[in-house]
């Protein structure tokens, strides 16, 4: 094996790959995706904290040992709030400015374990909530690059790095990704720990990733749950699949749509059933509002240390929204959103397992222009609250030339099926 | 008003009355615990970490302003896995030994904002797990507190503070709570906010409590829940009951067995309707494998830090018990358990809410003599699993003189029902 590519273009897995193989150092590695932070960070601004040395010296001391797991020497980029023992985790707010933590989030000591290293942390809106930080998409600087997880996206998608985490308490990780041209992946709820990860809303928070290839999210998503990797090879048959245009179908944009009818007309001349998938009413009635009574109302509890100790601090639409919204539901208004989201799991539980993946939109259309917000997350935010494993590809171009998402989704639990199902899918629409 | 007895040994209600009124300062009630402490604190070892300057300078500021909330100028502990910023939080663990955190967790900026105070920090067991601490029971030095909220239970029940917060995975603040003789509650599941607190499973912790009277229980939660305080009134009818042995009632002491039957025909004399309530098979077979599924492989992953980088410092118990477990758990297995719980919780929510309360144990017995255990959960995790709010009063003795208590279990989300129906059954028993 010989690399002759710049290897800060390489995905994760071709990284490994060629370091187990002695074919690439990780500090060749890290160096290449550092020359490429020092040339592109003026116009990407991915980074929240970068320490080169610290991401060089944990580089070399990959390079010391045998392979330890299966992303031995790959750099990680780590969304600003989650925890690492050895770099500030600021959380884009004044009121965790410099702040350092004593420990490694979980997330970040299972990467270290599989033999991966810490690259830095990436930009996050503040909270991983809305409001924005510096971070430009690096396909079109004048637009964002979604939100809440940032810098992830954008690093991924410049070559700064080859993979990076993010979380999603509503379209955090998935609609970034789709933002950028990248593999974005939300797991199943509860299969990946947060452990020194900020919380705003333990119902719903959860530790996602991004990355340029599907090979690559199933090899971070082995090391995150602790399970042996071992690629999940696309489904050899056609896959069962759903189309979910859902009820906000309207809010998106014609291109959007059309990509995504695009899509499934694809699948099924390549053999795919495609059923169209109804959110049925009552159950999902209003499913938006239920989101936002769950989120507002733990966020506002979650935030304590932060509302009553710093109130002034914190932005206005994060004080005067989420905070003050959650504060002021009844107790009562949050159990029933509780039992209305249960309802919908139900359903969800009975109803997904009869497909491979759904296929849905990721996003409302192609990343806005602008940076005073980081888009729409109203095609993302049902499938948190259904628990369910869900992945966009990169699929289609908007107006502009900017890349669009697919998005499919799998029953819980069921992630294996997504990855293999999405491996069919993709090569159907490459076909 | 005017204060005669000790104020050490007000409840967290008359102290927190007193203190409105003008009868009692913060800084004297601070000043009569830290005595008690002092006087003590060989004997019972309840405190993790204590500064009485600290403490006293809360106190003070306390003093100085207006009340602020239904706890102004109460001091509270905080089990050492509840962070705080101006105190350290060291889990018990030689890991995190000396451990100090950036921020308050919600529910010490919580008791802040209702202008508690925190005392310090109260002993645990290692990480919340099963490795115990120095902590004895104030009751008899020669028997373990229970635990993992050990130095919580203690504390409260020796008059050296008024109220504490705990945690419960399995049974760390029911049976500590019964075994000291208190008022001991488990919010139902989702209630109350983990941010700052040390996490082992995502899916079963629940932040709780312990009190000297059923009123501090109510004044404590709602400030947790940052909702307004109002004491619940008992049920002004004779409430409809359930009395749960539980498949391991023969697990169960005579002496905890006899109490708990002779509560329920006390009961019944003033009017309760009692029906036996069975756990059917299948879906409870085996449930406490179910539990130990979820808690250990969470366990394994959450420990992601100290399992990697600290492996030696780890207890035996703690590294070879749950670590172990949960790492050679597939993750088959544990949605498979998951899946049983979800179903056990189901029939929880159909068939729980035509009762007010279970009654049922809250430990097998009363507290084991030695300090090299802190007693078995098996009377507790049933519940934790079903995420249904769990309350312990002291009722009854066992054969050595120590305290029993009788745990009442309402359904999720009825927290208030379950106040309701304890303050009838507390009025009831006393009779």
């Amino acid at each position: 094996m010989t690399i002759t590519a710049d290897p800060a273009t390489l995905t994760a897995s071709s990284a490994a790959d060629a370091i187990v193989a002695g074919a690439l150092t990780a500090e060749a590695l890290t160096r290449a995706c550092l020359d490429r932070i020092a040339a592109r960070d003026a116009d990407v601004a991915a980074w929240a904290f970068l320490d080169p040395d610290l991401a060089l010296a944990q580089a070399r001391a990959a390079d010391r040992v045998p392979p330890r797991g299966p992303l031995h020497g790959v750099p990680v980029a780590l969304k600003d709030i989650i925890e690492t023992f050895d770099m500030p985790t600021q959380c884009n707010s004044p009121i965790h400015a410099g702040r350092r933590t004593y420990a490694d989030s979980a997330v970040a000591a299972l990467i270290r374990a599989a033999g991966g290293t810490i690259l830095g942390k990436s930009v996050t809106t503040e909270f991983a909530n809305r409001h924005p930080g510096p971070t430009r998409n690096p396909l079109d600087p004048t637009r964002t690059p979604g939100g809440s997880s940032s810098g992830s996206a954008a690093a991924v998608a410049d070559f700064q790095v080859p993979l990076a985490l993010g979380t999603q308490t509503s379209g955090s990780m998935i609609r970034p990704a789709a933002f950028c041209g990248l593999w974005g992946y939300k797991p199943s709820f509860g299969e990946v720990s947060r452990v020194g990860v900020f919380q705003q809303s333990g119902t719903l928070d959860t530790v996602g990733l991004c990355a340029r290839a599907l090979e690559d999210v199933q090899r971070l998503r082995a090391v995150l749950t602790r399970i042996p990797y071992e690629n999940v090879a696309p489904l050899d048959r056609a896959p069962r699949l759903a189309l979910c245009r859902t009820p906000e179908w309207d809010e998106a944009t014609p291109a959007a749509q059309q990509v995504l009818e695009e899509a499934a007309r694809r699948c099924e001349a390549a053999g795919a059933t495609i059923t169209d998938l109804l959110l049925p009413s009552p159950i999902f009635d209003g499913w938006l509002k239920v989101h936002k009574r769950v989120a507002n109302f733990e966020g506002a509890r979650n935030f304590g240390f932060e509302r009553h100790g710093h109130r002034h601090l914190i932005s206005k639409a994060l004080g005067e929204g989420r905070i003050r919204d959650g504060e002021t539901t009844p107790v009562s208004a949050y159990v029933d959103a509780q039992r209305r989201a249960e309802a919908m799991r139900l359903w969800a539980e009975d109803t997904l397992p009869a497909f491979d993946a759904v296929l849905t939109l990721a996003a409302a259309g192609e990343a806005p222009v602008g940076l005073s917000g980081t888009g729409s997350a109203t095609f993302n935010s049902l499938w948190t609250l259904l628990y369910t494993p869900c992945l966009t590809m990169p699929f289609g171009r908007g107006p502009a030339g900017m890349p669009l998402g697919l998005q499919l989704v799998s029953p819980r639990h069921e992630d294996e099926r997504l990855f293999a199902t999405a491996g069919w899918v993709a090569a159907a629409l490459a076909d």
